[in-house]
């Protein structure tokens, strides 16, 4: 048996999220069913992250054993080649003996790409939020590093969420605006359900002139879903990088 | 009558590209169909550049004649209301007494994006070109300033070309690496037919170490479509930007 990582990039729309489901193509399923062409072997693998319905990644990390020899380089080629035509690739394959993707995993980065304009979106059409009202980053940026630290993040929190403990520790919320898209960086150890896509619904809502910083405080300190004012959609969300030591 | 001068953006994939045909969907074909709906006037739009099938733009810029009154705004409404759900959208509009999108535009931007890796695209396919080999973009860079300058680009001309010369003036050609992309951006008052992917297929050559700069000269030189080197796709490139006084 030989532990391999591998570090995969893929395109949400189509997929029933990462986690393999009985009855929708998953990511992880789909990638599972290709290791079983390959090698015979009945693979389980192991992410980083479980992304949602429609999340993208482009640097969700994840490991399993396999009993059939494979240099890296080839199994990456292989895997790719029976994945095709998915939008789903392996960027990066190594042996990794010992390494486990989500307990090893010592911080998570997404990012949020919304799209400020009225026109429809184009080639950016599921990829990108967009959002027809003028935002003000400058405002969203403010607001946001209330949430940064360490907090009781229930009202951010889907209620199918199973996270034992609704209390994460934020390190990074950046709001920067480049040209017509505002791009939304968050780095955590982890995070719950659906927190980003929560963070990021109320601070369009800052960003609009609707909420203040302090109602977004208020909104956190409710500790209560129902506090919750805006869940941005999948598509703007994309899994960037997972950190190890 | 009012004139009136349209932005445009497009996904070129689904596209018999910009130009009006008889038997496949066009974007000047579809925005002209989407005009008789709101206008009932049968009319003609003029863009500054016709992309190909499978060309993308950003900034593709057109006018037309309407007796119907509308304001900017709302005709902008309308037409991207009419457009959806296909990925054409109308980013802006303006009254244009006078205007020619062709004959007035003095400038014309494309880029051309390659993505360096051997792992097929997922949420890029279709929207670069894909290059397994190994790009040395610095060599690229360097070869590409060949080109720039006043020419006759016979070489880089495809034969469906209709221009009445093939000398044609470039004015910059600038090829940069952000980590596994490689951008190449193309200025000129004006382009032969498939002259930017006919250039980038050449500079990839180039970039792989199969060609020299003295070898991208010589296509030039000899002024002959048997010359190319290669043509690039046409998912790679968008039409950036059209410029007027």
């Amino acid at each position: 048996m030989t532990r391999y990582r591998i570090t995969i990039e893929y395109d949400g729309r189509g997929f029933a999220g990462w986690q393999r489901q009985k009855q929708q193509a998953s990511v992880q399923g789909t990638i599972e069913a290709a290791l079983l062409v390959i090698s015979g072997e009945d693979i389980a693998i192991h992410a980083a992250g479980r992304t949602d319905t429609g999340v993208h990644a482009s640097g969700q990390v994840a490991h399993f054993d396999m009993a059939r020899p494979f240099t890296p380089f080839r199994l990456l080629e292989a895997i790719n080649a029976r994945l095709r035509p998915q939008p789903i690739a392996i960027v990066d394959c190594a042996e990794a003996p010992g390494f486990h993707a989500r307990f090893d995993c010592i911080g998570r980065s997404y990012r949020y790409r919304i799209i400020n304009r009225r026109p429809p979106l184009t080639f950016q059409a599921g990829l990108a939020w967009r959002v027809p009202a003028p935002l003000d980053a400058v405002a969203m940026h403010v607001a946001a590093q209330r949430l940064v630290g360490t907090h009781d993040f229930t009202t951010f929190r889907s209620i199918h969420c199973e996270s034992a403990s609704p209390i994460k520790s934020l390190g990074r919320l950046a709001v920067a605006r480049h040209g017509d898209e505002i791009i939304i960086e968050a780095d955590a150890r982890s995070f719950l359900r659906h927190q980003v896509r929560s963070m990021t619904g109320c601070l369009k809502l800052v960003g609009q002139g609707r909420w203040s910083a302090d109602d977004l405080s208020a909104a956190l300190a409710a500790r209560h879903r129902h506090a919750l004012g805006l869940n941005a959609p999948p598509d703007g969300l994309c899994f960037i990088q997972a950190h190890y030591r």
